[in-house]
Order: structure tokens, then C-alpha cells, then sequence
């Protein structure tokens, strides 16, 4: 099992810049994401808006920020658990923190940072009776690359950009690669995407290439142990079933705790207690920054969060250490530049 | 008398994004910094030297970072008073505060922001017996551009690159201002400075346009109210005497607290006591960021004095406004983007 300095849990800037601080500490780190990449809420809500506030940056998109920290970070080879959910951390008898993973990763670590901000974010879910058991067969959250689409009756459900943008991928793949009928669903026949994106839905529901189903899900058919139909009612208050061998669910994401509530650390209002001085929470080892946390005076601002990060770094180095460790400068310290892969410049 | 929102003395980088946080409050901003131009210890000390650690930023010189500062708050156009150091600071009968500085200036603002690091660079005086009474006159630490040079005998007094450079430039003026004789004074004959420079140093030695005397400067001759020579002591122990019409003392600079420790602020260990929820010092109305200020956890680290500087601004405005304020994104708010000229964007 991999045995590591540090994880950190949470790839959005907070959790990136935790990685260069670490870096800077001489401690190798483990990085977990639900996401399948970095940036967290800053790409995901505001991926191309751009942002202001960051010291030094007139003005840059969330997706910008998070590139110029992956390049940031580099020197230190962090290694990724994208697409992965942290489910449990139990604390060693030796010492150090076991976390383990949804999707079955395991990691031993000195230390953990939690810098998982509102949450992960995890696709919003259709909730039906019976539906649940077929997540990962017949129902999906998100398209794998095997996924086998080509000749299935595919449903896609939802009404935002996401559902109108995967009946679009699907209407339009490759003849190969096409589903046999391409259905969106959706309670009313209302989407809200962009303008070309619906554009591009009226021409394909024009040429027949995806039908589109108005109407509540209110249950499903089962038959021999598959999923066969997906029950409607549509405005009218008449029931529809709608035939299907994949049912892709594409409500968006929403952020989740999750299981860091019930590690047993101290909260206060869902937030995480900790010590400003140091960020460590009330379990010695486990530090804490970002959204996820509080204390007096905290601010939700990503400039707070990076802060912080430095702060917990040293912090965690210290009580690694078991003494106080001397501020060094990357402008003047070998021992940073060597560690940064710039010295001698 | 200039009134206005807030004080910032330090044009550091911290004290540049105390401007910038204060303008996203709404306020009105005076900058006052004893350098001539922004940037402090930043500017100084590593201008041409690379930083690592500024988030998302993977290198830049000193220098760039503070060009990039002053990009960046120039939406809120704040006013400087560089060249100017702050002598004094009276609470008003109703409300406010008087700052004046050595230079004359005198503002009244609602708050002061202490963003003077290690305090403001001045430069290293040369001690001497009577020759303090001729600063500004025959003894200059700063060249102004009125100077005049034209025909005179000028004695550079310094070993390193300031000294270097300025011998340089005299004896490199353009004929109708150049001095009669430049003549650069160091203890031994060993210049601290850039290969570039001792290589221009060393021509103009030898084409006779720079004078080199070596000794150490042990006294003064004053002539009719006017200083006449500079005494040196030579290596071997023979006294010197340095005919000259102006003394231009060319040892660096070095920060100095002044006038800031005088004020009735809590103090421990020369710096300055905050709430770090606030930075607000002990006097209310006074906030204090950056390298003069201590609190549990504080490391000095440019980062840690933006993330200061922001909360500084929130904890100012709420003791104005007399409540809480709420957070508001720069990516969202209409009311922060016009603030910073980019709303419509």
C-alpha cells in the first residue's frame, strides 16, 4: 500500500497550492479528487469567469488559475486519485492515517489535509424506487469512454446543459458509435443551455435524430431482472413509458461532504474547527483549509485558503518535526530552489 | 488639509494590496512611503531576484510583482506621497486621525493601515563629528535632479554598487554637467559591485576621469562655514585630506521603525500587537499588516501580508460601517465589478 507524507484531499486551488507549500516543506503528497481533474469549484462554477482578486493577477478565469498552479506544482510530482471519493480515514496504531477510497484506493500517510471546500461534487442523482441497483449497468452518471452506446435505446434525463449536450453527443457520434433512438426527457419542454447549444437540439429533434419525452419520472419497469422502461407522467396527468436500454441520468453536480463529516472532528455549523495558528483540527496530524473550515475572522475567498495552506504546511511540518522549523525564502534559500529544480539560476 | 477613507504608509507589495482590498470596500486610499517610488523591501532588496511562492505566479522578480500590483489596484487610483516619511499620527477630538510626515505633508483619514514592513528605508548615514549640520547642502545622501554638479569637486563616499554607480555616472555626465573632479572614497581598495560596473569603473580609473582614495573617513575640515575636506586615515596609518565642494554618501539603505514604535501601539518584541481576525491594532481605527505585526501562527511571508491586507480591509469597513458586512465575489458582484471598471464584462 502506498505509504506517502501527506494527503490531500480536495484537487480545487486551495488543495493545489497545499501540495506546493508541502512541496516547499520537503513533503511528498497524494492528491484526491471526486472530480476526473483538478480545480474543483473554481473550474466548475466559474471556470471561465474571470476572477480579480488574486494578488498579483489583474484578472484571470478559474480554468487559468488552476493551470498556472498545476504548472506551480510541478517540481513536486504530486500523485493524482482523480474521479475518486474519499470515504473512510482510520487513524494507525503506529501512527499516521489509512484513507481509503469509493472506488477502492488505499493510502497510508503521515499526515492528511482536508481542503474538500463546499464538498465533493458528485453528480446530482435521479431518485426512483428500485432505480439505485442499476447504477454503473443499465443507469449512468457519467459516460465512461467504454461505454457501448451504438444500437441502444438511450434516455438521456434532464433539462439543463449537461442533458441537452450528452442527446447532442449521442445524436451525433459516429454512425459506428450511435444509439439505435436517442430520447432527452425532461418534465417540461423548457431547457436552459446556451443558445447554440439549443440550436443545435432543434435541428437534430427537426431531423428525427433525438425525440424528446415532456413528462415527470415518476418509476421504472423491471423485466427479467432488467430495466426496461422508464415511467412518466406528462402534464396532461397521463401515464408514458418510455422504452430504453441505458438510461443516462445528467442533472450536474452537486457538492457533498460527505464522509469528512462523520470523522469525528470537531465541527461548528458543518464547519470544521480549527487552530488559525496552525490549521490543525482537533485530531493532531489532520489540518484543515479552505471553504471547509472555520475560525475568527475566516473569509470564503480563495486568497484566504491559500494562506492557510501555507500556514498548515508548516504546521504539520512542525508537529512532524516535533520542533519549530526557521522561515526560509525561495528568492534566497538553496535548500527551497534545489527542492523548486531552479537552483543555480 | 486632504480627508480621506484610509492611510496606507508602506508602498510594499503588502501595503499595494491593501490598497487594492480597501478599493473592493469602497474606500478612498493615501499611500505614503519614505522610497521614491512603490514597491519597498521587494524593490530593494530583490528586485532582479526571482520569487517562487506567490500563488499562480510560478516566478517572478520582485520588481514584476510589484508592477503587477500597480496594475492591479489602478481601477482605484489611490494617491501617493512617495519620497516621504511619516512622522506623526494624533487621534482627532472627533473621530479620525492626523498623520503628518517629516516632509510637511499633512492628511486626515477616517483609518491608518501600518504596512511598513521593517520599516522605511532610509539612506545609511555617515557618522562624523559636525558633518550632519551640512545634509542637503555640500552632504548629499540623495541626488535630486536639481543638483549641480557643473565644475565642482565631488567626492563619492561608499564601497558598493550605490557608490559605484554614482562615481560612474558623475564622471559619465555630459560635459556642460559634469563635475570637475569625481573622486570615489572607500576604506581599501575592494568594490562590491557588478562585473559590468567594476569593468566601467575600472576604464574610467585609468583614463584619469575617476580619482580612487583610499582610507577611512575619520573626520571633516570645515573652512568658513563651509566643509572644505574630508579627513581619511590610509592603510598605513598616514592621514589624507580630501579637498571637495560635495559629498555624496552612497551607502545603501536601511529600514528604520522611526517613528511608528512611538505611538502608544501595543508592542511585543517591536512588533506590532493585532487581532488576527481583524488586524486591528490596539488602537481602534489602526490596523497594522505585513512584516511589522505579530499574532500566534504569523510567518513573514508576502503571502501571509495579502491575505492580511484583505482581512484588515473587512475588519476597517465593519468597524465603520458599525456591523457585519457580507462576503461578496469578485467573479459575481456587479457591485465589485464596477468598482473595479470591468462590470459589463
Amino acid at each position: 500500500m502506498p505509504c506517502t507524507d501527506a494527503i490531500v484531499i480536495g484537487a480545487g486551488p486551495v488543495g493545489l497550492f497545499q501540495v506546493f507549500q508541502l512541496g516547499l516543506q520537503g513533503l511528498r503528497v497524494h492528491v484526491i479528487d471526486a472530480l476526473p481533474h483538478p480545480g474543483g469549484q473554481c473550474a466548475e462554477l466559474y471556470g471561465d469567469k474571470p476572477l480579480y482578486d488574486i494578488p498579483g493577477i489583474k484578472a484571470c478565469t478559474g480554468h487559468e488559475l488552476v493551470q498556472r498552479l498545476r504548472a506551480q506544482i510541478e517540481p513536486f510530482a504530486p500523485t493524482f486519485h482523480l474521479g475518486e471519493q474519499v470515504s473512510t480515514l482510520q487513524a494507525q496504531p503506529e501512527g499516521g492515517f489509512l484513507v481509503g477510497t469509493a472506488q477502492g484506493t488505499q493510502l497510508q500517510a503521515r499526515t492528511v489535509f482536508i481542503a474538500s471546500g463546499v464538498g465533493a461534487f458528485v453528480p446530482r442523482t435521479l431518485k426512483l424506487p428500485g432505480l439505485e441497483a442499476y447504477e454503473g449497468g443499465q443507469l449512468r452518471y457519467r459516460l465512461d469512454e467504454g461505454t457501448h452506446l451504438a444500437g441502444q435505446r438511450v434516455v438521456v434525463h434532464g433539462g439543463d446543459e449537461p442533458a441537452v449536450q450528452q442527446a447532442i453527443a449521442c445524436a451525433t457520434a459516429p454512425e459506428a458509435l450511435r444509439p439505435a433512438r436517442t430520447t432527452l426527457q425532461h418534465r417540461r419542454d423548457v431547457f436552459d443551455a446556451p443558445p447554440a447549444l439549443l440550436g443545435q437540439l432543434q435541428a437534430l429533434r427537426a431531423a428525427g435524430r433525438i425525440e424528446v419525452a415532456i413528462g415527470v419520472a415518476s418509476g421504472i419497469v423491471e423485466e427479467q431482472g432488467r430495466l426496461a422502461a422508464l415511467e412518466l407522467t406528462t402534464p396532461e396527468g397521463t401515464p408514458l413509458r418510455l422504452p430504453l436500454d441505458l438510461l443516462l441520468v445528467r442533472l450536474g453536480l452537486v457538492p457533498r461532504l460527505g464522509p469528512i463529516a462523520e470523522w469525528g472532528l470537531q465541527l461548528e455549523r458543518k464547519q470544521l474547527v480549527v487552530d488559525p495558528a496552525t490549521l490543525a483540527t482537533s485530531t493532531p496530524g489532520i489540518h484543515a483549509v479552505g471553504d471547509a473550515i472555520t475560525y475568527p475572522g475566516k473569509r470564503k475567498l480563495i486568497l484566504s485558503g491559500f494562506h492557510e495552506a501555507t500556514l498548515a504546511a508548516f504546521g504539520a511540518a512542525e508537529w512532524l518535526a516535533g520542533h519549530k522549523l526557521p522561515l526560509e525564502y525561495t528568492t534566497s534559500s538553496e535548500r527551497l530552489q534545489k527542492l523548486l529544480g531552479v537552483a543555480g539560476n
